[in-house]
């Protein structure tokens, strides 16, 4: 008998109808769709995805570094302890930003995004209430919302999130009840925005959520991929610079874009007691980060390649955005789009004229050959207003986030061209 | 101003008090806890762990794998697809074992632990009933117990789960209003309990749990670690074998026992709508699984690795139970123990006399310098009677766990003295 027959019998309900709230409430990410499109169409330019330049990845580095991993096999191919192996090296590449950390306030991960999932998990429970950024990375917003969480987002400007709001935004909930679980902010080269939050947003930052006693959660992946070569101090240094191991911050650190995404190496400095509950999950989650890519990652912090590569990958960003930012200025001559010049990372983010939708626009840039991520999913249901109240508010849809890094440096003057012809046609 | 400041002048609430549901509720694995215990104790004998033999890990074939692995940087070191890069490999491995899939029902998972986890997220609400057998895997059982499921074990017998009671059981619940949402069971070699489950209490399993409606969640570990080099069908072949991709069994597969636990590379074998719902929130997790150990793992499927090393790794294990079983007959003689000689796997279940608490003699074993695993974290809280109907029971605290792959197997001898003579203090 068939499930079919069954519910036709009026037996059992079909399988897709027992799954419960979490994967009910689970939603595609954008990215992986529209990558999914890219790869199975032959000549497309996509400035859609979130990988660093393939051909600054460090392969020759990483094959000796598991290499030398697997010289000691007992650690590289056994379960390792929940809590991980490789803290000391995380310790020292974190001195470089001037954070101090102990050994029980970093816990390895199976990539960022795992860091990330395991404080949604240890903190968020049905109704509470996080904010972020608006527009914000859409793969955590939608970890925030599977757990439950009401999402509001504070706007941005040139110098990141507007703390002003966000203080009246913090002030507002209080008063409702509603105290946030976290505020969770990319400050280095965002995502999707490319924006970099100034030192003094950044110290704004802190000293607003410290009075109002929430968790600042800072999700790091760009960390000094400046273009620049001037690195902000973290957020995370700036608080516990005054509160030391009891400042509320998280740090989610990532090797994606300085190493390469393939190894899912990440890993999560916070209290304590935040790491106690997070090594509780992840037992119940992947058990342990493979032992073998823990010990690359930290023979590669050791041996400088993180270090070389992080201006490596800048260095090759850098003169693919230049190519980009050539490329817009021309092609785009005349016709009604702006830009923010990002100075990192991976990501420009543009912004058509209001009325526009960028999916319409998808749908036109791939029929020329190039796929973007339009802005509809970077952005929580509701926002902050100027007073500080938040309200429901549709996503900004005449958004959309192009990816420097990937392309090829010769695709991306063409990319920019079918985009700008798109666009055209829609106008 | 510090936390510890602030909560005293009657601020927010400490961090740890923010911690919601999942954290509140997980609770540290013994298995961890032990074997921190045993990392920090020289000279112990550990019977404590669930690792394959160190002496037995492919080391040379696992460096050639990611070697070749790394050949492939675009597929090794990038982004994968959610979905995974292998399906196709895994479904030839799982061919072996007469099971046909397609690759829309296959998931590669960050170990098989992620696998479980998945299916938890995806199906699991507060209050969901979840039948397991009595005793189960603790670490799984914590993970349905932090996404608020009740428990219910089923007893076992030398054949494995009591299909008998299972199905009282599931008609008790039934009637209740409360249909498990699935029923986990490990057939193979099981774990604590080393039983593997009988031909015809497979296809009993199947039989019933298809005709109450429940999905079969068939856990695979040691799988193909048969001492007698004759597995048993798996119950996703049997349950497929009649309804095809229609039956409601998932199988979650690993290669920890069988290739590396460092590698974390496991898979889920579910139905299309269950996978497509797991691949969701796996984005969410950890995004996807590495691709470098992806390509490794399929590597090692290919060139006959993996086949070649479940026999040798059996071939290990069968020696090092051999030297167990013939500790246990001399230095037990004449003490009031039992186990069950187990045909497979990683472990034996030693039951001491009733009224005896394994915890108390670990104490002691440990100033013997030998560890294992107490008995009480493997059972759920409740328990199905012989009329189906579920009771909360006390676990069985006079039973306990022995690893027999992992201890050199000189050691084992020692280990199994040391406990003995422990036990005789206690007695």
């Amino acid at each position: 008998v068939s499930d079919r027959q069954r519910a036709a019998a009026g037996g059992p309900p079909a399988l897709a109808e027992i799954f419960a709230g979490p994967a009910a409430r689970a939603t595609p990410s954008p990215i992986a769709r529209t990558l999914e499109l890219v790869e199975r169409t032959p000549g497309m330019v996509s400035l859609a995805c979130g990988n660093p330049a393939s051909e600054a990845l460090p392969v020759t580095e990483i094959a000796a570094a598991c290499a030398a991993a697997l010289a000691d096999p007992e650690r590289a191919l056994q379960y390792t302890s929940p809590r991980g192996l490789i803290q000391e090296a995380l310790a020292a590449h974190l001195l470089r930003d001037g954070v101090r950390a102990r050994a029980d306030e970093l816990l390895p991960t199976t990539g960022a995004i795992q860091a990330l999932a395991l404080l949604a998990h240890a903190l968020l429970r049905e109704g509470d209430v996080v904010v972020t950024e608006w527009p914000t990375y859409p793969v955590n917003l939608a970890s925030f919302r599977t757990h439950g969480a009401r999402t509001i987002g504070v706007p941005m400007d040139e110098e990141g999130m507007r703390v002003d709001l966000l203080d009246r935004l913090l002030s507002t909930l209080a008063h409702d009840g509603q105290p946030p679980k976290l505020i969770y902010t990319i400050p280095d080269a965002q995502n999707p925005t490319g924006i970099t939050m100034s030192r003094a947003r950044r110290e704004a930052l802190v000293e607003t959520a410290a009075r109002h006693g929430v968790l600042v959660v800072e999700d790091a992946p760009y960390r000094r991929l400046d273009f620049q070569g001037e690195p902000l101090p973290p957020v995370a240094a700036l608080a516990r610079e005054e509160a030391g191991s009891e400042a509320r911050v998280a740090l989610v650190g990532s090797f994606a874009k300085t190493v390469a995404p393939g190894l899912r190496v990440g890993y999560l400095l916070a209290p304590s007691a935040l790491i106690d509950a997070a090594v509780l999950l992840k037992q119940g989650e992947d058990f342990c980060t493979s032992g073998l890519l823990q010990l690359a990652i930290a023979s590669l912090i050791q041996d400088g390649t993180v270090a070389r590569q992080e201006t490596r990958f800048a260095a090759v960003h850098a003169a693919k955005l230049g190519a980009m930012q050539a490329a817009l200025e021309t092609e785009m001559a005349g016709l009604p789009v702006r830009w923010i010049r990002p100075r990192g990372g991976l990501f420009l983010w543009l912004t058509l004229p209001e009325g526009m939708d960028s999916e319409k626009l998808l749908e036109r840039a791939i029929a020329h050959r190039v796929a973007f991520i339009p802005g509809r999913a970077f952005y929580p249901p509701e926002k902050a207003g100027p007073d500080g109240v938040p309200a429901r508010t549709p996503p900004a849809v005449h958004t959309l986030r192009l990816n420097f890094s990937y392309p090829p440096l010769a695709d991306i003057p063409r990319g920019i061209a079918a985009l700008a012809s798109a666009l055209r046609e829609m106008l």
